[in-house]
């Protein structure tokens, strides 16, 4: 019920600003035994980090993350999970010229309409910096699903240009500052979003999140559906207009004929023989990969100038100076698999609850 | 954490089996003193009814809902409010033939791998004759709202065939069998959904659903987002596999200086230029149309051959009789609507505890 | 959060009114294949019916369960279970009297107050024929605890009688309409209660519920502690005013050198030298016999004249008729019972989840 | 559903351990605009501060409290409200030899058993220390709750001593080391507790907790009733074996005709001529003083030596040493308070939201 908090067995809360002095999370229902070291944690908060390229926001925070309570001599004790990081590279100064305005595509307006007060400085808790304790939370997610389980996301689209899926290399994920697969286009990408940065624009993107070895029955109909989970834990995530699993919107033009996963018996029991479901079936997957798309809209602060309001009920203009991503979806990726991540944890338990 | 239950101090919980003796549900959290009648909830319920063109399925099912607890001389008490609907037209012996054999693109072998038992009558809880109990709710959840709350539900593309924006009627909504607010796409899709039929084939769809008239403020960061909620809303509707809010995928090829809404003062305070964020900002609703859209696969079962396997472990194929719908979309409208009044009646109230 | 479930992983919400049509229940969470016919309720519905001695109402209910979903072929499925009684001997008329007037000791006026109308036949949602339906959910939570573990109540003092520990015999519970322990005992409240109910008076009581064989390890720290359940639990039943554990309020005056139960190693491992935690150290069960009692006030109905006013605020005086327990704590036991299968079996889908 | 949080609306989820570096706690759900000081939080964490006689623990901790989230420019945001308390007087070499032996009465053998793991440090997650983070919670609780509600808590029974109610007078409790309101029992409870420190023994107590000025209408029957709440928040506090509203379970033994409180006009509307119910009828506030009683066992520590077993199954037996409350009872009337306050101030934001 509580707003700040996701899941249910193995269940995340978040706290903290963007230019607060920490930010934080809980992970409660953690399995105990379970060995965790903050090396373990940070290699995850790592690949979210911001500054990595010139393509991300130069806010210079080293993320480090302390695990506060929940562990004693190297393993989970069964306790809640407490994680902490510090907020390095506060400059809640650049935000004066904020206070009093409504950045548009922001949740200044709503914020303050809901609440009557709101913490400008960097968004306050709408800043996308809170997800940096979803991977936290996700590090100790990839833990519980064990090794078996590999979960792993990619930008397949920036602005217009989408990834070729004939060219998909997993490998190259890691080698280009975009999270893409295809090595041809994240060059394109590059000279793309070179050229939104010199306009002082921003570009949309477009991730794909993959997990394998996810078990057969996860999920809990009719409103636990496991991609039910999936989508409300993507759309949570700052900027996201869209969730997708599968096929996802391609199937409305698709016939019935091949629509549907046919199957057959293969060495370990039955198998599809393709994945247009996206790993998912009335809820409960597969066994297959289990596949979520989501669209991450461009960065809303852009140095172009845009009409708004203030508090006070004047029109303005605004353009928002300050250190942000051109394009935000690139730093999602680690974020959707981290969620991924969670929402598999959480029904892995639910699952071993009802099902033994 | 219940699987079949959704909302949280709008709660609703569904029960009962496509072919059972009756399908149910429970309306917890509902405001008193609210008038009620029977009549109040079948308008909603006839809507979604089957039989009701011959592109819907013949199952002849009055749905008609008794009211058995919660009201007291014709207003709500507070307490729980629990709907029933007999199954009326039941053909369990239709079904015998897919007691043993998995259906493509059915929960069939996913139900039996997750639990290791299944009603296969008709696909027993998996069916989409749980929906009716959800527009029962949704019936409630308007009156909740209120009458300055206005949703409505529209088939936006059935197939390949996209409705325009500009030939859209609402008027149109009710006038044709397919709920298009394009009367010239009507027309295309009963000639493309006759072929669909002949052919024994199945066509999917998008639905597109708008609150007018919900307050601004409804909404809780950062995991009980509205838009958030409305995802997990959507997605879990049967044969759902993708969900957008306002321009949604779109926004990726947008560029960043026409992505976010602009804003200016209106009569009543501020107000925004566009609608492409679908009307939440943040998580939280703006005052605007709330716009989501889903995309329902085509439905699975056809009367073409299909690969598949038996319980056994045997490969075998499978041609589906029994009385579906060509395209499932277009009963999934008043469903769509019905998640939509849940949700929003849901954060109503949420809002209220929250910030009075 | 709904006010009408209990549980979180075996999850029961209930509905209905004492002069409603019908009252019923949903179960969901229930683990797939386990054997259930309605004569497993029934065999429990029957021991908490009204009308089996001169000493219970005389409400002619026979209470018979229909299961009408969640269940296929004899076994339950993983989908909700859905029971519904009908509610046969209907008298809203005895109520016209009580329509306006606040009985004292009753929700009369707090329903008012709070929800500003209210359901007056026999106390609406109230009364505590909606113990009915936790019986029923209990005795599905016997079959998911299994027949290891043994869930017995007993009625330990009526009025000023307690019962004699020296006396205790199980066999008794069952020969007397009191279920009490103490032979002896039983006919001296015999004596009681017939001087009770001759004076148009009511008696209060005490219950013991007790379950042997309930695993270790149960309870989940530090809010969601066993017995913080099992509290919550029996305080929820009708009347209750007061829940121990253990030794519970005499543990005030004990001392520290006695109060905790010291261990030894038995045959099986670990095993305690004594029971006055009660079952549960820190919130977790040791294996030992789960021990809670829980006080009834007496009923509230009586013949007495007393003072009160109207919902007109005119102050006027009241003498409860219709057909009441005396002792309404007797049919108590077999809720209290019921209220600990229902947390036993919870928080051993809990354990499981996060435990394995 | 998650173990470390308590409430729904009014939401409360801590962490840490006994001898960790931190322990810690987020409050979700909080109205926004409420002015909050760190100071107003200290006021109620100096009251349960251990130490501040020589009937209580020695250990030197100054209990000093950080807002890190949730607060901008002194008024709450509606945000998670995070609070940090550090872990100045850690000594975990001090627990050295209970590391591998069961303490007779703790929570050592059922943690080990149910998570195979344990933080043995002063008692780890087990520890009374988390209540220090109820307090902070409470305090918050008590801001929502606003000035018209107070809630006292007062030790009415230490030992085999009770406080006589005709001595009753509130502003004793401040003025003597055992929150004792009657001043010469207080002075008894002196030379009582002296003597139980010197044998090495320890003491049981019962602790009162009223709440004035609540609202009518607080409580969501049949589940969420207020009084069962109650039951289980205080049943969760460490120590706590037995829960009564009201005259509790002393309304065993008294007859129908007395036991119900009886209601007239007064200048505001109706009121009860008596509050034997503790202010809940129904499960909901009736306006009067709402009552709780709950009973803390003797501290488990104790310098006598108890027959136990260790880790590896050998029966040896203990003595702890350590810095301990010889009647933990005392400080634990603070952290009945402070569940109080959650409990109403949950009810309060559930209440506004389904009856406006």
């Amino acid at each position: 019920m509580a707003g700040n908090s996701f899941g249910h067995l193995f269940r995340v809360t978040t706290w903290g600003e963007s230019h607060g002095p920490e930010i934080g999370c809980v992970v409660d229902g953690v399995p105990p035994r379970i060995p965790l070291d903050e090396a373990d944690i940070q290699h995850w908060m790592d690949r979210r980090r911001p500054g990595q390229s010139r393509f991300t926001t130069q806010r210079g925070e080293p993320d480090r993350v302390r695990i506060v309570s929940g562990r004693f001599e190297g393993r989970t004790t069964g306790a809640p999970l407490a994680m902490i990081v510090e907020n390095v590279d506060r400059r809640p100064k650049d935000y004066d010229d904020i206070a009093r305005t409504y950045r548009p595509g922001h949740a200044d307006f709503t914020y303050d309409a809901k609440y009557g007060v709101r913490d400008w400085r960097g968004g306050g808790r709408s800043s996308a910096r809170e997800t940096a304790m979803r991977v936290a939370a996700g590090a100790v997610a990839r833990k519980v699903l064990g090794d078996g389980v590999a979960i792993r996301g990619a930008v397949v689209q920036i602005g217009p240009h989408a990834v070729e899926r004939d060219g998909w290399d997993w490998n190259e994920v890691e080698n280009n500052p975009f999270r893409c697969p295809d090595k041809a286009m994240a060059e394109r990408w590059g000279a793309f979003l070179d050229g939104v940065r010199k306009r002082g624009s921003s570009a949309g993107a477009v991730i794909e999140v993959r997990a394998s070895g996810a078990p057969v029955g996860l999920g809990s109909p009719v409103y636990g559906k496991l991609d039910a989970d999936l989508a409300a834990a993507m759309m949570s995530i700052n900027a996201v207009k869209g969730v997708e699993v599968g096929e996802g919107f391609a199937l409305a033009a698709e016939p019935g004929e091949t629509a549907a996963d046919e199957m057959a018996m293969g060495e370990d029991g039955p198998r599809f023989l393709s994945n247009r479901a996206g790993g998912v079936l009335g809820g409960i997957s597969t066994g297959q990969d289990v596949i979520v798309r989501f669209v991450v809209k461009p960065t809303s602060s852009i140095l172009h100038e845009r009409r708004t309001v203030d508090r006070d009920g004047n029109e303005t203009a605004i353009r928002v100076k300050g250190r942000h991503d051109p394009c935000v979806g690139i730093r999602a990726a680690p974020v959707g698999e981290a969620m991924m991540a969670c929402v598999l944890a959480d029904h892995l338990l639910r699952h071993r609850a009802q099902c033994g």
